[in-house]
């Protein structure tokens, strides 16, 4: 009952209680939908320490694209679509911003497919940061980093972005990070946006300390794909099926969503627990996720100009 | 009883039978220890017809370095230790050669981490053969290729390196490939040598078409490693957890190896099936062995000058 | 009077000729602008064994697009422009193709950035003769490969894209590469479409044997952009400068454009001989050049459906 | 007279002055031979204000090694052996560490492949401070970054590396920089330490703000390599060469070492002014400076522990 299931997606969380219409206190849920009805978008906004309780997740709003036909229709007039929805909804969570100075962190590692959504995204970001020093402009200052991953640079993102942003001061980070689902259907067509950061021990990549307000110091609005899910959730989500064809026997059926999910975790043995699951053509995923999140912040100073 | 069960590795398929000590008619077994016991060598030879009906496999020799210690310790003694000891078997394997001319070919998505050995492997190999052209040497002639994938080129890796090897004309092709195996814990550290080549439905790509003696026209060694397990491979170790600690159904038990494999298969949901299970930092394994087996090959001509 | 002036594009060698107006036997120049006059179309037909001899090169059509706009302006609107033209010339260089199969060819060095601009536009070529092998689609037929260079295969771009085009009997080769240019303000702003293919020694890495239809077997279309200029020629056009300010003995003045080439590269030490000469910021200049030839190919075959 | 010659090698500075043997006050010239005289170290200690206005570079010692073999033989042992060297030197110029904290920052463009030296380097550092975070070891903390490129991050690697080194307090800053010589020979050969940091307006991107002592907070030691050299001094070079072959009007023969420079700059039109000239194979080049310079600051920590 007092398992943390392991999901990035608040979304996840949400449907994890027993019936979508149960009302939870202290958190408000909305939707509608987009693009002809292609995308739907879920708010789901935490509104108090009551409902930060109930979903294991600090106060603040979520924010889910979930674009299907991701899945089938990568022309650029579809990924463009997508592209500035989503740059409607980034704008909703930035915060008032004095001197429209942003600085973009790309999290994960770039060298491994499946993390790599943050670097893939900075390499097409288009800063503004340099001309403004040069110029003496007055716009937007756009400026992002790919820190890297602990196993490469000896440090946390966390330290590296903290650093950079005592030295250059914005207004906001927003950071970009490929997460773990729990359900693989969400694979690389849904879309996470919250103004709560990055939360300890989310991410593909796990990190350790957490990309907040409180760790940076300036708001942090963090982007949020899941590019995999952990084998602990594909395997649940086959004792799902197997219950129906098997007399298991009755304590399983009792145990709750996280009893059972941390008892499938205690049957799975060590060498399976560390491996990650994604797709074949993950690099492909990648690329249009990238050039997707790449076109939607693009976009943000643009259109505001 | 028919079911072909999904692994690229030889030892694999001959540990499936009930002991492995059951004599199986037309394959002949061998082990041995080398670099003090570090590195246990399987030598599995399927002689003849039966062999090769029994093994679900061509006759030819099968040839598995497995190297645990891979996982823990990656100096640069212990490595070029096992390159060393790869490259006696990889010439063991090679055909008799009239000009000494190899082509190398590393196949797989260079942009997909956990199928990208091939390429990252290719990177590292010193080619000789145009300095013959130039200087009219008449040493060994080492050309390397990497074909790329069909998603991205559009042509079988076959009929690439089919078409090059009809211009060169190499006494010898040697494959390097990313393989799939059943066993996790056998990721990253077990390399398997054949004289064989790449038979069609092979290697973490699925290669449509193989690359043999018959495709090719001329000797094919293929090495692999196996680099993902699919996700049924997962379920299915989890599932021998399971019916210890639950009265499943004795139809359950009753099944063998290949339908309880085709079983679990057919309760996973098609989403899933096509995922692929791979270590969180599988672009440091990766690393680690194009590092290995291009010294490796690198040595094959060294060594023999 | 003998020597041969290094440079790739045709324009350049015949602007070498005293006055461009001055009439060469067996050579036609047309001219046009497009796009609001803002690329200058250069057409140079040699119809003749004549004109081949005038202009030291083989007969047929060599259109040049030169848009300097590309060094101010790389919008989206400005680059997808620009490549909507190109595949209106390059359309226009393919022969008449039975089956709409065509195998593109990106030549070059994808390590080092000036000469990558063939590997780059490969990357997002969108090959379909996979689709039609599937699903006995009717339609064109793109494949692509990059050959890699021969100081890392050990075999010259010709042999790999021959073997490949004897296995999937193209219609075209379409081939592109990295020029070396005699006029630094042709850097990266030029594009040289012919129906000649490409030339032994031409190209940042020299090929050493042409890819033409004599070699291939199929005709070749080759696109090539100016990436690097070479040494000689910066001094040239510095030695140019100098005429004018010091008394230059007559016997410089008296010299031929070609032996005053040759007269440079002859008090140019060895060191400096094997360098070439490149913008500081080359890989923005092959990101938005891969881009746009990529784009116009990828529309050559949606266009024409 | 007060014009500046453009070289980041002290070296080349102190070799402008008319003999070599001339002694310049405050500027100490210390030479000897490494490896069978294979290396040649030049130590230059510029001792006080007098010296560096001569020198026109800041007080502090610059060691450079010339190790012309790397041209012709890069064979693993002699790599080695360079590495083995130099992190002798490097040692010699690390200031007393109370913490053996070192960051490394491996400046320049991963995407041009002349100034890719930093990034290069960095990909094989191996780091351990996140190994003394877990473990609470007490050795060495070595951790690194590549902090990217202005037009990419919008940021100067100064504003990087400062606010990292604010979070995480190295006892001292090693950056790697791809450099600019006056001479083609040294290209790729010659490697240069200094303890003064990197100064604004050096290295191939000509960093707009210095990373010293001054800026960092820390001590600073820079490792360098030419990679390039700049058009004007390739001009300069054939001036030489030209003016023993012509009359060249007596002006010219008196202007100073600078002016020549200057009056070269003048006469090289805008084009050509804002190129680089790199060696044709520089990818092969940055490999194996980047096997050197990671091989030697790994043996740093390991040597001394």
């Amino acid at each position: 009952m007092d398992i943390q299931i392991r999901t990035d997606l608040a979304l996840e969380t949400r449907e994890s209680f027993e019936g979508t219409n149960v009302e939870i206190k202290g958190v408000v849920l909305e939707e509608e939908k987009r693009c002809d009805d292609s995308i739907k978008v879920t708010r789901v906004i935490i509104k108090n320490r009551e409902g930060a309780a109930a979903m294991r997740k600090p106060i603040g709003t979520y924010i889910t694209l979930e674009a299907e036909k991701l899945r089938d229709d990568v022309s650029d007039s579809n990924l463009s679509g997508i592209a500035l929805e989503l740059s409607r909804y980034i704008r909703e969570l930035l915060p008032v911003m004095q001197n429209g100075k942003i600085l973009i962190a790309g999290l994960g590692n770039k060298d491994a497919t499946p993390d790599s959504l943050g670097p893939e995204t900075i390499e097409r970001i288009q800063v503004t940061r340099n001309f403004n020093e040069f110029y003496g402009e007055n716009g937007w200052e756009i400026s992002c980093i790919a820190p890297g991953v602990m196993a490469k640079t000896g440090m946390e993102s966390m330290e590296i972005i903290k650093g950079i942003a005592d030295q250059i001061n914005p207004d906001v980070v927003i950071a970009i990070d490929a997460l773990a689902a729990r359900n693989a259907k969400r694979l690389n067509t849904t879309i996470q946006l919250t103004d709560t950061g990055i939360n300890p021990g989310s991410g593909v990549g796990n990190h350790r300390k957490g990309l907040t307000k409180e760790t940076i110091g300036v708001p942090v609005v963090a982007i949020g794909i899941p590019t995999v899910v952990d084998v602990a959730t594909i395997v649940r989500d086959i004792m799902d099926n197997l219950i129906e064809m098997f007399s298991i026997r009755d304590e399983y059926k009792e145990l709750t969503d996280g009893e059972q999910y941390q008892f499938i975790k205690e049957i799975t043995s060590p060498e399976i627990r560390t491996l990650y699951v994604t797709p074949k053509d993950i690099d492909e995923d990648i690329n249009v996720l990238g050039f997707i999140l790449s076109e939607a912040l693009n976009n943000i100073w643009k259109k505001t100009e």
